[in-house]
């Protein structure tokens, strides 16, 4: 198994879709929004562009929003001309940004880091000029970005010890690169390092609808990648497991309860049903941040969404027009359902209510 | 719970697909391809027309087309004026409906049964006139018309017994009276019933991709008859029946074993497997023609369709041009997840080894 510094020299993402080009003081996105079926990069400029680019589903996806954020955050000194300039500017970005998709919490998150850091550095004296505030944010946003593509490259490799030669995963939706910012991802992490290292090894990616994140971004990604995958549709997940051409199952996760509750994308609960049934492993992947150590099962309520997205598919009607609709988000797999979780900062195995806490707790 | 005769008075399904006109001697024929967004009606007069209408599948579903093809031979000696011109007529009218749906077992079925009806009437002198012939032939057609109905009504009897009060019903794909062409169905008839009969019962459709049979007939065919339904997208499956919303699991069949293994639309089997581990109970409806009590598990082969099913939607792209599919038609449930078989004949329980045979055995 490599260290983590080995890997980074052996494994570089093809398709990454946020990257800061120093040359023109942009940041360059990947327009998700445009995927599959055009390879479109903008490249924005301000906090508005930057805001715009959020509310329009160019950029999606937890991590990737906050690292967005973060770089969003310097457009806003480019053009300053003094240090106080720049910080009434990053006050009204940060508004601009937050405002782009207020229940993102990476977003503001990373839109407050931003803002105190550079308090911080000027009211201490630690920046004089425009030019070193903007040297500091960029090395900042760069060390948000590489936080993350480490802690994704770690959990790869500890995911690596679940995957033998040959291997096919099934995952769900897109916990892939798209959805992180860095081109790895958490779910599909394990099944790059494995691909980056050698390994044989495919993936079976299921549309998941309503928001065809399967077909249109794991599978998108994956082929960049040049790692084997096969796309079925949502009905054929429990064949493809019977049929024995699946080894086991690797699906991100929205939270996670200390308890071990995982809530995900709406379908991984069936996924995880018939794998116990049927004996294959199902490991969730996410880093520590993903962790809810204060609510309970009951706390937790189910987002539902637009009818719209389920009588529609990408704008053509495919119901009768009126028909009732129940469109709900996540589901929650309960723990006795998950062979083990694989964070950072390495694999959990039941029983989580004990064991969460060990490695997680802060 | 009615006799088979008290509930053809009481119910009288909203909808029927498949209807002989005799004012202009006619076949109405309900276009499928065109729900639900239009409710078209067509005439058709000739077997030519006839088979057109079941190649575009405007008519679909087994027992449905079986119907249709009956009432197909029909067309061919309207215009006959003697009864060797007629027989003429059959013998090519069997050959061009044949021709329309090569593998649908129910349509060669019923123009072989049609033919040699009608040879054999003509053999023996009990028709003398082309009149006479067509007299025979029309009421033939509606026999096989209404023993599809009287099975499936007496289904839905049988069934009546597995369904509360304010129960909700959870399917898939169309088993409906849209697939059988007599308004009642085979999974749904138990719900009409109940329905027809005053009992509060409401019905949970999945989508089904790739063809989504679900979104498009299931619930088109339950709004006309007034039974409340809900669209969710295949995945949500799962999470429908862990929140209790669900009291049964009711579908239809394409083909059961001896043994209690059931074939059906790809996507059943993923239902199957989460109500036994929720204790909720998995019925199968189908009329014993569905038995296969030859054939053994492994003699089986899943049969695959075209791999742009998946990759669009009503012609829409969904997924990267080129990216490979899997995209099996049926998927098949073990018989210890099925709780009970539902046929024309009464209820089968398992041991299914044993019980098949006692209540199918031909």
């Amino acid at each position: 198994m490599p260290s983590l510094n080995e890997l980074k020299e052996i494994f570089k993402p093809k398709l990454i879709p946020i990257s800061w080009e120093e040359q023109d003081n942009s940041l360059v996105l990947l327009d998700q929004s445009a995927l599959p079926f055009e390879t479109v990069f903008v490249k924005v400029r301000t906090p508005e562009e930057v805001a715009y680019a959020i509310k329009t589903m160019k950029v999606r996806g937890a991590p990737a929003i906050g690292i967005t954020a973060a770089y969003g955050m310097i457009t806003a000194i480019l053009k300053s001309s003094s240090l106080e300039e720049a910080m009434g500017s990053l006050f009204k970005a940060k508004s601009v940004l937050d405002s782009s998709r207020p229940t993102a919490v990476n977003l503001s998150w990373a839109t407050s880091h931003m803002l105190s850091l550079s308090k911080k550095l000027v009211e201490e004296g630690k920046v004089r000029r425009v030019e070193e505030l903007l040297a500091e944010l960029k090395a900042e946003a760069r060390r948000i970005f590489d936080q993350e593509l480490e802690a994704e490259l770690q959990m790869g490799i500890y995911g690596l010890e679940k995957i033998d030669e040959g291997d096919t995963v099934l995952t769900q939706c897109n916990a892939g690169g798209l959805a992180t910012g860095t081109g790895v991802g958490t779910a599909l992490a394990p099944v790059k390092v494995a691909h980056a290292l050698g390994i044989k090894v495919s993936v079976i990616a299921p549309e998941t609808r309503p928001w065809l994140q399967g077909s249109r971004l794991t599978v998108y990604e994956l082929m960049k990648e040049g790692i084997p995958v096969k796309l079925i549709t949502d009905t054929a997940v429990g064949l493809v497991m019977f049929k024995g051409m699946v080894n086991s199952v690797m699906v991100g996760a929205d939270r996670i309860l200390s308890d071990g509750h995982v809530y995900n994308k709406i379908g991984t609960f069936k996924e995880a049903v018939i794998a116990k049934e049927l004996g294959i492993p199902f490991y969730v992947l996410a880093p520590v941040t993903t962790f809810d150590l204060k609510n309970k099962v009951e706390d937790i309520r189910i987002e539902e969404r637009d009818p719209n997205e389920v009588r529609t598919v990408r704008g053509v009607p495919i119901a009768p027009e009126g028909v009732e609709v129940y469109n709900p988000v996540f589901d929650v797999t309960p723990p006795k359902y998950v062979t083990a979780i694989i964070t950072e900062r390495g694999v959990i195995y039941p029983p989580f209510e004990r064991n969460v806490r060990k490695t997680v707790g802060r």
